[in-house]
């Protein structure tokens, strides 16, 4: 009876998810020794233990029994369903390891991985964090800072590849703001509740970038942040992308910090240069003086981390078989002209969907190596032209 | 008769010396070819066969055919002894390799060597050439560019460095000038005789620092500037120094020409950001892209290049003995109080001589490992004391 297993397992996986999405309320964000625990025990074996004060005590350290005593405050507190409704609620939902979305790459941080993540937004994070590069930088950065953000956003989103930020003021915004601008796919990682709008000047954003992005964070719905939150979101931008580029960072500032974080799990670390005047470069010449590499331009960028190579893109074929497309993807790569360029309002209406939901869709085949963009047209890649005509029997 | 057997070898060595000077009217700067023949002849091997048709011209190819008749016009026409008289009527001096004042970095140049160098200042090049930097880069900089190059110079001054750029416009003229501006020692490399004004509007500038710095070139008195002789000169900029500094250069400029020679000599190369919307930057942005080290202040351009520690000055002790000082510089020492700081005013007229002759035997001393200077006042270094105090029988 494979079917009865099969639902057996997705029902052991559903409570899985349920005693993770209540462990986020009681484990805080990078917290290796509760990670540990959760590693030994497993979600609803933790939540077990913490909630029927089963785990032993005796023999535990000062600071290891405070630690305890909190997390027991905080399992019997939560409630997992309440979260797990609010977040259906703003059209979200909870991802955790081993769901096809679950982006792997988080699997560096080790016991530091988020027990789950609470997502806003259409697309696939996993697919989009494939091919995504972190834009961060000072809050009170100066116009150049700002200008350097926005550019690099739009000319990352042109080359295909998504934009994760923080959603801060200063340069997190304005790396988000130059990307949507340019028709590009962006990530706000953060540090509180993902229906929480923090900065409050930022509302409109945070809620443009749920629209035609996502919006992400391993805090709880109502989740406020702090400042070791703030800290430890840093990880998560480091870890999802392919590698982060700092505009504009003071000496021991929060976007070095995110650097260091890349550095240590082998991702690449960039900076963008300004003068050595100025204090709000100081934090970045001091990462170039060190391992971190110069940039100055979104093609620089893409030339680094991009492997796939933005520069041959006739010799990137598509990484996915089209069979292993779902319904929706697969729908929008049929209506895809075989000649010549599309764009997005056609394809929508070729395909039977809105613009929003194609533009998030072309951007995960594009990530796959299905199509390419130039300009306000999308394209098929030679072997996704390749691969149609073998199928249609074609040359 | 060992005396005879001197003066016979400082006779040779006179006739060797008058044939370079003849040679550097004939032999182009950076002329391998030449520089080869030089090798091989000898420098009056060499002139008698340019100038006695000597050569063998038969088997040689068309280019060198041609270059070696350009040598026999030129040999025919060179006239040392009037070019020595120039050189002494400004007060200059023509060295030779071999000669003490001679700088022997500029060996690793191989057959490129310079022939000889016009020198016009007090003070020895070679001693100054041991501690020096180059700050060079672009003639029509930012004021941006002018104030890091001014701030360099007079930053690395105060450090003890002495300064070398090209005397051109810009980012040179600006690093002369900071270097002056704080009292300290600055050599100037010119493309053409180092008894022209070039470019003319740096003639106050070419001339201070013929009275308080060194003036140097390859090129005979008279002799003009050329594209070619623009770029040659780089060469020993680049060789003479322990590193080369660019401050603001755009893509594929002369500076950059200076950075790379320095590279392959194995000099330290390193760069000053600016912003990366600034196409005077890019050029310095390549290179800090590559094997350049970014710098933003002089601080961090003495820790690279000084491995004789600025950090640790008291670690630092003479790398010469007293006796082997020139009897003005050991005067000047001499009257340095056992404790605490002097001014150079005082300094003069303990030691009998101008504040300006002070000022330079000063700096060598500095370079030697003798002195120290804090701002306007200089004293003797712990080891420096200690020597003294071992000659005089102190403890």
């Amino acid at each position: 009876m494979p079917d009865a297993g099969g639902e057996a397992r997705a029902v052991a996986g559903e409570r899985e998810r349920f005693a993770r999405a209540a462990l986020t309320r009681v484990i805080e964000p990078g917290d290796e020794h509760g990670g540990r625990w959760l590693r030994e025990f497993g979600a609803q074996g933790l939540m077990a233990r913490l909630t029927a004060a089963e785990l032993e005590e005796a023999g535990l350290t000062g600071a290891t029994a405070r630690r305890l005593a909190g997390y027991r405050i905080r399992a019997t507190g939560a409630d997992p369903g309440r979260d797990l409704a609010a977040i259906a609620a703003v059209g979200g939902r909870f991802i955790c390891p081993g769901d096809q979305e679950w982006p792997t790459q988080l699997d560096d941080l080790g016991d530091a991985r988020p027990i789950g993540l609470w997502v806003r937004g259409r697309a696939d994070l996993r697919k989009w964090a494939l091919r995504s590069v972190a834009v961060v930088g000072a809050r009170a950065c100066t116009p150049y800072g700002a200008h350097m953000a926005a550019t690099l956003g739009s000319g990352l989103a042109e080359r295909g590849w998504v934009v994760v930020s923080g959603a801060a003021y200063g340069v997190d915004g304005s790396a988000h703001r130059g990307t949507l601008a340019a028709g590009g796919a962006t990530v706000a990682v953060l540090a509180c509740g993902v229906d929480v709008v923090y900065p409050r000047g930022h509302a409109e954003l945070i809620g443009r970038i749920a629209e035609q992005g996502l919006v992400i964070g391993e805090l709880a719905p109502g989740d406020h942040p702090t400042p070791s939150r703030f800290v430890l979101r840093n990880r998560v931008i480091a870890a999802l992308t392919r590698g982060t580029v700092v505009v504009e960072a003071e000496y021991r500032s929060g976007s070095l910090v995110t650097a260091r974080s890349a550095q240590k799990l082998g991702r690449y670390t960039m900076g963008v240069p300004g003068p050595a005047t100025s204090g709000l470069s100081a934090g970045v010449h001091e990462l170039l003086r060190g391992e971190g590499v110069l940039v100055t331009d979104a093609a620089e960028v893409a030339e680094l981390v991009g492997d796939i190579g933005d520069l041959a893109p006739e010799r990137r074929g598509p990484v996915l078989p089209r069979d292993l497309l779902d319904p929706v993807s697969a729908r929008v790569l049929e209506a895809m002209p075989a000649r010549g360029a599309a764009d997005v309002g056609r394809l929508a209406r070729a395909g039977g969907t809105t613009t929003d939901e194609t533009l998030g869709r072309l951007y995960e085949l594009h990530s796959l190596g299905f199509v390419e963009r130039h300009g306000e047209g999308w394209h098929l890649t030679r072997s996704a032209i390749r691969g149609s005509n073998a199928r249609r029997g074609g040359p």
